[in-house]
């Protein structure tokens, strides 16, 4: 069939070596981001310290304004941050976790590094709710609109489970947290570059994710986005030198936060990462995230269809608009089958009590991802020999 | 005269195209970074998602174990982080301030991006102690130890300023700090890769830094040293996947930190900014700690001699032993000068209310540091006209 996106597939020479299907844990390398690090090399061997002023210096705010238009964003709201825990910790160290108001609420399935981390500031007094699973795999809507009142401070959850591809209703979350006043929080991770956003649309305060993935900038690379209204009212206490209005002032007495986004920095930022990470965010913008959603669509259907004709299990939605862009299924003893999938050079990777995830992102074939389909069939029927 | 470390200016090839002497604030970049960040983008597109089992996960602890035998530290107790402030931010979140042991002592001398993270600590409840200085350039000793008492916490000091090169006492600091039972953190920011440097024998219970500088590893590489008997004594609260025992676990329901010093890290690594680490510290090992602090202290000796005799103000201390790699010299309208040194392609920098900083390091040679003190005889011999 006619598959317009395969016209960059090109940008991704390393597809041709394998069958890369695991965009949900590291996107492909673009050919631009080792022009980035050439970049990056020069600058520093040929620019020395002048390289700050001319261009490394501003380049989390640079990046974050080409990303902001993939995350349906004004520019001057995204930073991008050296990883996304570390994004969220900044944006929440702005909070006050005050009784009554002390209650942070997210769900048993977002990504355990986050969960680590929002431990960490119970520790330091917030009131940490945490909305379990029934099944491992999805989050009851009603019972976590149920876990935000008046005693919230912030709600922050997976835009889209990892461990499921499940795409969780925030419309709902946002419109609850607005009744009760609390703030919204998206981790992005797993929607950002496959799925449309539109967080100015979606009003949420703040949301944060990482390049690594479907966004192919490689790691290094995660950041922060915060609504214009809430950038000047909020002051992050895990804050640096990026943050302050004049930084080159090396003004110890006053901290002078700048008036923008750039509040949200901290220290000085890994500019190599930075400059890895632009060409992976220029191949999604110019394959469009509305023609790479219909195709992901399309894709995970087929793998569906597929898991339903062979009888496995399937664990994540059958409901396409529910559904990220990675499929989770479960044929017999998945944990074995995905390590044989490895060796035979096909990535793709499995979660505990959930599955095999596929990942097809916008530069795959379908013949790359019916050759997963058939090496799993061919590894099921020679194990149950 | 014989200078045996010029033989390894060879790996510094930039350094033939300009004049170089900025390495207290970024070092040259050695020829192996930019085979690091070729490796970088090797695994990246040709070893994908593997790679981070073939060593992209372990390189914090990798390149940190690389790191220890410049800082005079063991193996196991040293890892890279994101930038300095965050590597401050990750120890003090392991630490309680309750009254009435509550204080975070200071310097007013301290690199500014820190003391804004240390206000962030002090509005959630430590007692900031921010001992001021009386010349702008150094702090008296005994008005430190003055502020040192039974209600300290933690005394957190650079060990070389950064505005004047003056080296702090940390022996008298370290032993004040036993005394009264308070922890004493280090910035070796402007000493590491410098100084030869004894972490186990000083007794500190942390420290951290980067490799921007004098260790020519590029941005986006600090890290954090800890003691060994306090790393299973402490827990960071800002905290992530990175330092659970058993990350690919994904165990959302509880955290267990690992044993090591990898419990002191967050989130993902920026992978392409370690891999470009290794070969500065590989340089500075090469060029050994010993004899660059010699020659080190040979060129300051020498810019000390010419402003001596050009009657040029000195802002750095005029023992060699009180003083760090860097020189600070305040000839008349020094910003001026400072920006006409630029222009001529000789790079330095100046701090405001210090002086022009002059950064001499292994790979330079005496002419190098004359042009610069000639270029400022000359630049002022004109405006004096």
């Amino acid at each position: 069939m006619n598959d317009p996106l395969l016209r960059l597939r090109a940008e991704f020479p390393s597809l041709e070596d394998g069958c890369h299907l695991i965009s949900h844990s590291l996107g492909a390398m673009p050919r631009g981001a080792r022009t980035g690090l050439e970049q990056y090399a020069d600058e520093w061997s040929g620019r020395s310290v002048r390289a700050w002023e001319e261009g490394w210096w501003e380049l989390p705010r640079t990046v974050g304004d080409e990303l902001a238009l993939l995350l349906g964003a004004a520019p001057g709201t995204v930073v991008l941050q050296p990883n996304a825990t570390l994004a969220g910790a900044v944006f929440l160290s702005a909070l006050d976790f005050d009784a009554p108001r002390d209650g942070l609420v997210t769900t048993s399935l977002d990504f355990p590094s986050l969960l680590y981390m929002y431990r960490g500031l119970a520790d330091r007094g917030a009131r940490l709710v945490e909305v379990p699973s029934e099944d491992g795999l999805t989050i009851d809507t009603g019972r976590l609109l149920d876990a935000i009142d008046e005693r919230t401070r912030v709600v922050t959850i997976s835009h889209v489970l990892f461990r499921s591809a499940f795409v969780m209703d925030v419309a709902a979350v946002a419109e609850r947290a607005r009744e009760v006043g609390a703030m919204v929080v998206l981790d992005l991770y797993q929607s950002a570059g496959t799925l449309p956003l539109d967080l100015a649309g979606l009003g949420v305060d703040a949301a944060f994710g990482g390049c690594l993935k479907w966004l192919c900038g490689g790691p290094g690379n995660a950041y922060l986005y915060v609504r214009p209204d809430r950038i000047p009212e909020l002051r992050p206490r895990l804050t640096g030198w990026q943050a302050h209005a004049d930084p080159f002032a090396f003004d110890g007495e006053s901290f002078r936060p700048t008036a923008g986004i750039e509040r949200f920095l901290t220290g000085t930022p890994p500019v190599s990462a930075l400059r890895a990470a632009r060409a992976g965010i220029a191949n999604v913008a110019a394959a469009g995230l509305a023609a790479i959603r219909e195709k992901s669509t399309r894709q995970t259907t087929r793998i569906l269809d597929r898991c339903d004709a062979e009888g496995w299990d399937v664990r994540s939605p059958r409901e396409a608009a529910r559904r990220g862009g990675s499929f989770v299924l479960a044929p017999p003893d998945f944990q074995n089958v995905a390590a044989r999938l490895i060796e035979r050079g096909i990535l793709i990777d499995q979660r505990p009590e959930a599955g095999i995830r596929i990942g097809p992102h916008f530069y795959n074939t379908d013949a790359e991802v019916d050759r997963a389909l058939d090496a799993i069939a061919e590894i099921v029927a020679e194990r149950s020999v």
